[in-house]
């Protein structure tokens, strides 16, 4: 096995004879409340990883430019190495989670616009919201790199509500990376999978996702093996 | 005297026979850490009501559209009565209090760019910081009032950072409002003062503004006193 380059709460991520390749691996843990709330879920690497190879497949076939090479094994990924922008970037298409909690709003409200946030990738710090005269004036990134990245970031969220309505699930909000390749490309990074997204079953509005983890519902394994069932069907 | 429309922390509104002007009270009372610590400082109802007055007449003499009309008294000025809109309008050109928490940012450093941010005017919620697209999705602006709000809000800061410059202040950060008057224009409301802006002396770096209240130093009237002396003679 190669070195390691980084263990994640999630993931782990070594290195290939490829300077400019690494090879991500899921793990089963699952964390919750910025590391507060610790735990596993049963195969959860396994279907993570099947369910991010299905949905970056799906965006790089639609256009999007994705870090993501091949799947090398039933936890491996082979993706193109990047430096990651210190972002968490979240679209939010229904009210819910910390948005909810933060400015009063119940969850499963219907929102004027879509939400499009940015929160700063620091666990000391507990990856707080900032704005973009934020992520500039720090050094995150510049506002040419934020608008490039809210562009892309519109057009996943498009591509992704559409590819859930079609298996019966709302895509209430999501979490995505970005990084940049070698060449300075602005990549989709990471992983999409129920542990990054809220997903609600469109007719029973049930919590698919790690949800039901943080908040200790039953069946958690089972509700990621239904996502994974509907999305091979559908 | 008139009904009163509203006690706030640090001032009354009062009606006047037009309904669409009222009387704004400067009190002598001071609050921070959204009204955790409480107290009084000696004459500041005073001192802010000139302060307010000579800033909002240099705006205005400047094109900045704002709610003033004239000051009455040594405690109350007269303004077009509006609806305000529920956003604290904060710019930041050096980095300090809850920027400079919540990022892990030293006070005193130097930003890449202007900070421009909007919290949710809202005490039971704290006064949450939000995004353009937090505001518009409750309802609380629309994107083109936000871009005029902006514009209004550099415009305010280029002006003020001049001033206070020439009268050997840092102007480091400051909060302002808006409302809404009858013909459903945006005007600049509320005050503008040591309660609002964090102002530093230019040589010794002094904080000549509310942190001597929030930070227990000693000599905060005397602080607002300076404040006002240089912008007399200056
Ligand atoms: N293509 C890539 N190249 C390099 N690093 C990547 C790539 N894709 C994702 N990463 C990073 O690898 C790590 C994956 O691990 P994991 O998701 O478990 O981290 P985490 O516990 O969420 O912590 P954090 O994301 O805060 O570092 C993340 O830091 C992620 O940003
Ligand atoms: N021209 C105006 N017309 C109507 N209301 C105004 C006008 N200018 C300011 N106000 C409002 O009057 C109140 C002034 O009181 P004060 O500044 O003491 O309030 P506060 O304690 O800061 O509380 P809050 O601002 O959260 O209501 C504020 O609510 C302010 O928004
Ligand atoms: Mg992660
Ligand atoms: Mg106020």
């Amino acid at each position: 096995m190669k070195e390691m380059l980084y263990e994640g709460k999630a993931k782990k991520i070594f290195l290939t004879d490829n300077e400019n390749e690494v090879i991500v691996y899921y793990k089963d843990d699952a964390t919750a409340f910025n590391g507060e709330k610790k735990g596993t879920i049963d195969e959860k690497g396994i279907m993570n990883n099947q369910i991010t190879t299905i949905l970056f497949e799906y965006l790089a076939a639609h256009g999007v430019k994705t870090h993501y090479i091949k799947t090398l094994s039933d936890r491996e990924q082979l993706v193109k190495k990047v430096e990651i922008i210190p972002l968490e970037v979240i679209v939010r298409n229904v009210a819910a989670g910390s948005f909810s909690k933060r400015l009063g709003v119940p969850e499963g409200t219907e929102l004027n616009t879509t939400i499009f946030e940015i929160c700063y990738k620091n666990d000391a710090l507990g990856d707080p919201l900032i704005n973009d005269s934020h992520a500039v004036a720090i050094g995150l990134a510049t506002f040419e790199e934020l608008k490039e990245i809210y562009g892309i970031t519109a057009t996943i969220n498009d591509l992704l509500k559409e590819f859930f309505q079609k298996i019966g699930l709302i895509l209430v909000d999501f979490k995505i990376e970005f990084g940049k390749d070698a060449q300075g490309n602005i990549l989709l990074a990471d992983e999409i999978s129920p542990d990054t997204c809220r997903l609600w079953d469109a007719v029973t509005r049930e919590k698919m996702d790690k949800d039901r983890f943080r908040r200790n519902l039953d069946n958690v394994k089972g509700a990621y093996e239904e996502v994974i069932n509907r999305m091979k069907k559908g």
